[in-house]
């Protein structure tokens, strides 16, 4: 990629959801028309009803590759249209096999096109994981239909917060996660030495390319008050602390395990520009506490850029002209940056 | 108890940590000295050197019944002495038997005082498990002591947040657990339909009397994104969601289960006045981060009025003068709102 800004594809995520809406309310910002080359990967039939519900004066060009896509403005998107038909089977806030095959599609012809280097990165609207199944592909989640396409095993799901008034580390604060999308009963199985001490490497990688340096990283326990010296469980003494010595013994800067409810605290104060945390509720309570809407979700590990939007599809409330498009916007700011540094690492 | 400000105890937790510099820091606030007649149950001595310490003139007032403590200022503790000997086994922030002992003493004491009716409610500074285990008294913390001395069954830890400019319920935030200090490993044989029953009941009865209403209540799920309809778990649809139907046929006003990390903005933002959360972190996490100095814990089931500051003994900080004594001063108000709501509807 030789020009200037990096070339990024916005997948439209499951239509029936509140992917297309964020899309358009985010399309005239700064940080889509000056921090990137933005276009989408969806149904355009489905941006213009969307633009017509928001009343949103708004042309949809139909684009037939990604290098079409810089004559946009902040009235014109480009898109690069999906080959699934909506027309017979789409109603808003309803989960349907059709939307959940163009939520795949769209997300299968980014990762593919960035995978060919034809775009700087990905960033995907939400899809719906039931509906997802009703197609016929049964991934928990875009984290882990992404590591299957770009053939990684090695990844990891990241919420990203920007510094601020209340995340104080200059460099933003990256929750990582050890486990994701599993019950809780089967958590304990999947948190080894060997999956923190990788989620850490992961957290360490990437935090060092937004800090400039290596970054200071807290490692959670997985019990209450950290299992208190073992009366609580054991995963602490026997898993988390050999992994976080041995991480240290590596290089890292790590720290912990330490009880998630005062570490998460600290993080947020910045004493962490990352944190290793052992399950999905115990990062996301916490990041979307102290950033609904600005949080970022990134996925560690794989050989293209992608984040995300941090919420889901919010059926409940799509189609309706209210949702909120500030993670959509960051997700953009965030690749953007992330894709400029790997162009000038590289 | 005829007269008019309720009487209260407040214990000096364990002496090595930060508790007795939080009660003489808190001790000439407003709180203390114009919504309650408090006295200290503790070691006088420990006080005293804590005055010192933090170069503050307070003299300590040795008392034989909490009956004497009325002669209290804001320049005077009155201090009920327990019947223990730290002068050969103290030093500030080491974990020992004989804090551990002076700790569970203090408890004693002042649950003995408040159920004879001697006391309006009792205040508790934190102890340490460990100590307390070193001392031969084998409990996970002071809820489940006080459930022992209480000879109650049917308890709960709660805690709670007024309401601010963060918390925008009128009656504030409360966060009952339906499991506490146990490994998580154990916690999904003590999710039963009964336990979360029982914690919704608990929590309805609490904010009734704060709200003087009957509190909306939104009830967590297990699981990542609320299991995703049997995706990630089976507890919300075969444990949870039954308890939430039942108690809304029994007259609660129950929302759920709901996915703790949208749940838990939702209760923030007014749209619940308690929250019943299924493990420690999960509950701990967000309500730290919401208000980690002006929380705090409160004991529901017990016959008595206990509340307690939310964080523990700081044995890394403890006695070197830079302690915050605000969740204490919380501690004191709610209990004192709670003794005199008791008192006027009892």
């Amino acid at each position: 990629m030789s020009d200037i800004l990096p070339r990024i594809a916005i997948t439209q995520g499951d239509p029936a959801g509140i992917g297309p809406e964020i899309i358009v309310r985010a399309w005239p910002t700064d940080t889509f028309q000056t921090s990137c080359r933005p276009f989408v990967i969806g149904d355009p039939e489905i941006l213009r009803r969307t633009a017509s519900m928001l009343d949103q004066k708004m042309e949809i060009v139909e684009i037939d590759s990604p290098e079409d896509a810089d004559l946009t403005s902040r009235h014109c998107i480009a898109c690069l249209p999906i080959n699934t038909d909506l027309t017979s089977d789409f109603e808003p806030g309803r989960i349907s096999a059709a939307c959940g095959e163009a939520a795949y599609q769209a997300t299968v012809d980014a990762a593919k096109l960035a995978l060919e280097g034809r775009i700087d990165a990905m960033v995907t609207a939400p899809l719906h994981k039931k509906a997802l199944r009703m197609a016929g592909h049964d991934y928990p989640g875009h984290t882990e239909l992404l590591a299957e396409l770009c053939d990684v095993d090695d990844f990891a799901m990241m919420l990203y917060l920007a510094h601020d008034e209340t995340i104080r580390s200059p460099a933003g604060l990256a929750v990582v996660h050890v486990t994701l999308h599993m019950a809780m009963t089967e958590v304990f199985e999947a948190i080894t030495k060997e999956s923190v001490l990788a989620k850490a490497h992961l957290a360490d990688r990437f935090m060092a390319l937004m800090k400039g340096e290596r970054p200071r990283i807290g490692v959670t326990a997985l019990n209450p008050h950290g299992g208190e010296s073992g009366l609580f469980g054991n995963e602490e003494l026997e898993i988390i602390e050999p992994a976080v010595r041995q991480g240290c013994e590596e290089g890292l800067d790590l720290v912990g395990p330490r009880p998630s409810d005062t570490l998460l605290i600290d993080a947020r104060d910045g004493r962490f520009d990352a944190v290793v945390a052992m399950y999905h509720d115990q990062g996301h309570i916490a990041l979307k506490l102290l950033g609904m809407h600005r949080a970022v979700n990134i996925t560690l590990g794989l050989p293209i850029v992608r984040t995300s939007v941090a919420h889901g599809t919010a059926f409940d409330r799509a189609w309706k002209g209210d949702a909120n498009e500030g993670s959509l916007i960051e997700a953009v700011r965030v690749a953007s940056v992330l894709a400029g540094r790997r162009a000038a690492s590289s």
